[in-house]
This record gives structure tokens, C-alpha cells and sequence, in this order.
């Protein structure tokens, strides 16, 4: 299992190379090398990946203390893990659960993850600092090196539930198993190797309108069975359950 | 979906009870009544299950302001959900995580878990006030809230990892498929409608020696893939994937 917050993969990015196969590196990956995992000049060497790349191993060349930079040889060797084919639209939920959600997903291997307004949506999540753009860079890159990934997914955001379900779903669609939760459907959900589209509701669910336009524009209502689990949990139940 | 911190079901205990199907109640449980769900004195209802028995509703009889307190009438028509057929046994892990992982999996039905110690569990973790018995009872009687359960999970600590493993964890095995994730195992896992024990290990894994242990007494090593994860996620995965 892994560890909490644990960087299973040093993550590189175009920006640190000063030749094809070195990288200089600071800040926070510079004292997790230093500090957890304690690498030795010249003979340390630990997992890599190249953001958006090839994965493989970096082996420590130098350190410059003083500046708090290290030099880094790169060899790649292998592909990223396979991603999970699943697009997920969810509920846009509260800040701290939206965290939980898109590290579990993340993590999980999803590439398209689209947060959406819905009526049980508080308006003021959508204000929320989390959701901006460099709030979301400093969850996605320690959910990569968590996972052992290099690809960044595709996070969007859609304020407007019906536009949204109307124009642009159906072709999401299109080619996928698309399933939304919710309590009230009869149709228990089974394991497929088809890509999926997995939708989710808020806290208090989708309202039978929304679930009926979702289903109108191609989603299928699949139940979770009797338990009512919270968002972060269902999420990775889910997926773990559908894509088989 | 659930709602976080949800009260799915409105939990009565023995000691609740005025008459057979008449509850007294008050504190937190009175303040969501009031505040939560709203219920009106006389024509208000709401889900409720009586601890360790079964569901049905309350309909709220009278309110004492002043008291904060209130009288339910109980109707009790059905049995709570079935649990899960698995025994969870967990690396203790940090606090914080520790009550993510028990919420996961109480609200998944896990009715038996055992958390033992490992070489790479610290060792303040078993000093933490989290796995008190009274804050083990404020993390239980909320994840059986939001599951709409009413059914208490046993749940154990084990501080020596050798004594456990081999004089109790054979007789758990009995019957059981029993699962040790490891990231070095080959074998992938599969769904299936057996009893489960599943053995999960603490951040950065169970050591050869532990797994070699466990192996020996009954348990066999899978994997979960390519992706580490973070315990919490690991298990609502881990369980919903092995349990079919």
C-alpha cells in the first residue's frame, strides 16, 4: 500500500532538463531526495517519470547545498501504468471532499474528470480556491507521484448543468457505457472492460429532473445497493466495481 | 451519493427507549432533527434504525425546547442492509488515516477488523487517543449513520504482529479467502462471493519477512495493479473489487 503523501515516482518536468537526460531540481523535491529518501551522491538512485512521459530511474549527480539544487541523471525505460478508461462527471462537491475525490480518481487513473453544477450544488463551491488552476497543479502532481503516473488529466468545470448535459454529453457518450449513480435506480452495477462514464451526484443526490435529463441525453441509472456511502468513498467503490 | 457526515438513518439505542416504540433523545441527534431535517411535532418522519436491530421510521411525537430534548414514536419494518462477508485486518495507520480507513469500511459493511502492528507502523500511533474506545464509538456511530446501518463492527487492535499471525490469524483463515495486498505479488485480484479476509499494510508496505509470515498461515499475495494508492482509497478499491 502506499504511503500517505508518498512520492512513489520523483515527477520531472520539460522545464528542469539542462540536457536531455539531466535535470536540476529544487524546492520541495530537493528536500524529499535529501530528506526521505536520502539519496547519496553519485551511488542514490530512485523512481522517475517524466511529466507526461516515460518513467524509469534518476540517479543523483550532485548537490549543491548552499543553493538547495541537485543535479539529476535521467533514464527511462518504461511506460506509465495504463490509464483507467473512465470519464467522471461528478457533482462539483464541497472543497474538502472535491480534494479526496480528485486524488482518488487521479490516483485511480482517470484521464477526463468533469465537475458540474447541480441543484443540491452549493453556489459557493464555485468560488472556491481549490478549483483554480494552481490549486489544482498542487493536487494532481503528488496524485501522479502517489500513483506512479506521469500523465496529467484533463480536470473541466461546467456551471451550468443543462447546457452542459444537453450539448455536450451526448457525444462524451458516445462509445462508452455511461452509468449515473443514484439510490433510486433498480439496475445494480456490473463490471465491464467497455470504456465507462461514470456520473455522480452531490450530497442529497441528483434530483429525479437531472437524473431523467441525464438519461434523456444517454446515461443509464445504476443503484450502489442499500449502503449510502460519501462521495469519496463511492467514487473509488465505483470505478473499482465498473471497470473490470 | 451521501451526504458527508450524513445521518441516512437516525441511530436509537436501548438506553433511548421510554417505551418499547416510544424514544427520548437529545444532544447532536436533537439538533438534526430540529435543524437538519426539520421534522414538524406530529406529522414529521424520518429514517431510523434501532442499534444492532432493525430499521424502519420515527415520527416525532413532542419537542421540549427548553430541554432540547424530544419523544419519537418507532416503527420498525425491516432488516438493515446485509454486511459485507469480509474481515478487514489493517497495518495501524496514522491517526488521521486510521479514521478514513474505519469510516470506509464500516460504511462498505465490514463488520469484523483488526488493526495489528508492523515494522513499518510507528509506534505512537498505539498511544493515539483515535483508537480509544470512546472515539472509536464517535467514529462507528456516524459511519452507521451514513451507511443506514445499525449493525456495530468488532474491531480489534493486535500489538505483536508474530503472536497474532500465527496463534489467531489460521483459525480466522478458516473459510476464507485470505488476501494479503502486496505490490511485489504477480497474482491480480479477482471477485468472488466467498468470505474474504483481506490484510493491508502500512505506508510502504508489509516487509518480505511479514508477508512471508502471513503466507505461511494461510494468507496468499495479490496485487492491485500498477498504481500505488493511499490506504483509504486502497480499501474501498480492495474490497469492492474482491467481494463480487
Amino acid at each position: 500500500m502506499g504511503v500517505r503523501g508518498a512520492v512513489n515516482l520523483l515527477l520531472i518536468t520539460p522545464e528542469d532538463l539542462v540536457e536531455p537526460d539531466i535535470a536540476e531540481i529544487g524546492g520541495r523535491r530537493f528536500r524529499h531526495v535529501m530528506e526521505v529518501l536520502k539519496l547519496e551522491e553519485r551511488s542514490g538512485c530512485c523512481r522517475a517519470g517524466m511529466l507526461g512521459g516515460r518513467v524509469g530511474r534518476a540517479e543523483l549527480l550532485s548537490v549543491d547545498h548552499d543553493a538547495e539544487r541537485m543535479r539529476l541523471r535521467l533514464y527511462w525505460t518504461a511506460e506509465p501504468p495504463p490509464p483507467l478508461p473512465a470519464i467522471l462527471v461528478a457533482a462539483l462537491p464541497r472543497p474538502k471532499t472535491f480534494r479526496k475525490v480528485l486524488h482518488a480518481a487521479v490516483t485511480l487513473g482517470v484521464k477526463h474528470l468533469i465537475f458540474i453544477h447541480a441543484f443540491k450544488v452549493d453556489r459557493s463551491y464555485w468560488s472556491s480556491p481549490v478549483i483554480g488552476e494552481k490549486a489544482l497543479r498542487e493536487e494532481l502532481l503528488p496524485a501522479l507521484e502517489q500513483a506512479g503516473d506521469t500523465v496529467l488529466p484533463v480536470v473541466e468545470f461546467r456551471k451550468r448543468f443543462k447546457p452542459f448535459v444537453e450539448d455536450e454529453f451526448p457525444a462524451l457518450c458516445t462509445g462508452r457505457r455511461t452509468l449515473v449513480a443514484h439510490p433510486g435506480a433498480t439496475e445494480f452495477c456490473t463490471p465491464s472492460a467497455e470504456p465507462l462514464m461514470l456520473c455522480i451526484g452531490p450530497e442529497g443526490g441528483f434530483t429525479e429532473y437531472e437524473v431523467a435529463l441525464l438519461c434523456a441525453n444517454g446515461a443509464r441509472a445504476v443503484t450502489l445497493g442499500p449502503r449510502i456511502l460519501r462521495t469519496e468513498v463511492a467514487v473509488p467503490v465505483l470505478l473499482a466495481r465498473l471497470c473490470g
